[in-house]
């Protein structure tokens, strides 16, 4: 069985947990002598065990070194508006370089397109593949036929760039639970669309006050996350 | 004279202000009774006068609402190294949608191209007019004419991307000192180009492990700035 992950400011001899990663240990039910892989967010990787475990702290023995990943420490997933010609190929690229572990086509109410060809699906299923290597992850992003917003089910938190929200994503990113990200079409996103998913848990988020193209929006979002290496 | 701009968490008919805001009130010599312009990062303003003020924090009192502004809260310049074909532009479309206040382009060691025709300047300077428009910014970015890194000045911060750096950019980011970001060409930044600018005050930043293209770094970077509302 695969180890655990754990996310670990650096690699060192004695790693000291903070309480919200120790808690983590807690919820997978793990304890002193159990082994996990602690990652740095930032490419290194090793093999550690549990030693004195809390509440509120947690120490682990660093072990060997594995070959580094260059996948995020937890699914991310982008909720893409169908867009107009290149462009929804260039939002799949940037979002492969940028980390997603799959890519959700959604169908929205102010939509460029209504629906997709499969030529154009396998299109973009390429791209991803590409951009995959290019960006020297060996993870190809799934990219999955569209859904409406409504069939759209997502584990964790969805945030939602709107104009006019107030929250902003960096102060709820976390590194260990499942994130998916959704920017509006050119038009936008309708209101009731996000008070539709708002009810369903969302969070609206704000990009700052200046309009965004649809396919700069995802992109921003993407650079949140991986800047602050969650 | 302009009123002095202080972020608030959201305006409100009095509010208090943190250590970090009250301290910024103190370097700019303001008093109780003296008129502040306040800014909630997501586009409100509004007139307000300070009131109570010690060192550790700050009340004050709600005036007219203003027009919102688009501007970010400090000046932002990207430092965009010369690439190759539309490249440039898309990068200088995208960073004037997320508020730049100047592009200043760089020539780098690994570069697409040494220089820039007039023709070329010409257009990145209508490409961000035209970008301003689209985003609602009253403010048309600078497009500065190329500098080596050796002759790359700045004022606040600079931050550069750089594959392996540890640092996390929204580890740094402050909304009340000007930011500038560097990201590298195809090719990436010489080891040394970056020493030379870490031996000047610049921090190395980390946008996780994957390899990012040369025109997704910068967008990334600036995403990390307009998510956290600085």
């Amino acid at each position: 069985m695969a180890s655990h992950r754990v996310r670990v400011d650096a690699l060192a001899p004695e790693m000291t947990l903070g309480p919200r990663e120790a808690r983590h240990l807690h919820v997978l039910r793990l304890g002193p002598g159990d082994p996990v892989r602690v990652f740095d967010g930032r490419g290194a990787e090793a093999e550690a065990t549990v030693g004195a475990l809390d509440e509120g702290r947690a120490v682990l023995t660093l072990g060997r070194a594995l070959a580094g990943v260059a996948e995020t420490p937890q699914p991310v997933t982008l909720a893409a508006p169908l867009l107009k010609g290149d462009k929804l190929a260039d939002v799949v690229r940037a979002a492969t370089e940028l980390g997603v572990a799959r890519v959700q086509l959604v169908i929205t109410r102010h939509a460029d397109a209504r629906e997709i060809g499969d030529q154009k699906l396998l299109r973009l299923r390429r791209v991803a593949e590409e951009a995959s290597k290019q960006s020297r992850r060996a993870v190809t992003p799934e990219v999955l036929s569209p859904v409406s917003l409504a069939e759209l089910r997502w584990e964790g938190s969805l945030f939602v760039a709107q104009p006019g929200a107030t929250a902003r994503l960096t102060d709820y990113l976390a590194w260990d639970a499942p994130v998916t990200l959704l920017a509006g079409p050119e038009g936008g996103l309708a209101d009731a669309e996000v008070a539709a998913l708002e009810t369903r848990g969302a969070v609206a988020v704000t990009l700052g006050p200046r309009i965004l193209r649809a396919e700069t929006a995802p992109v921003a979002l993407l650079g949140a996350l991986v800047a602050t290496g969650v």
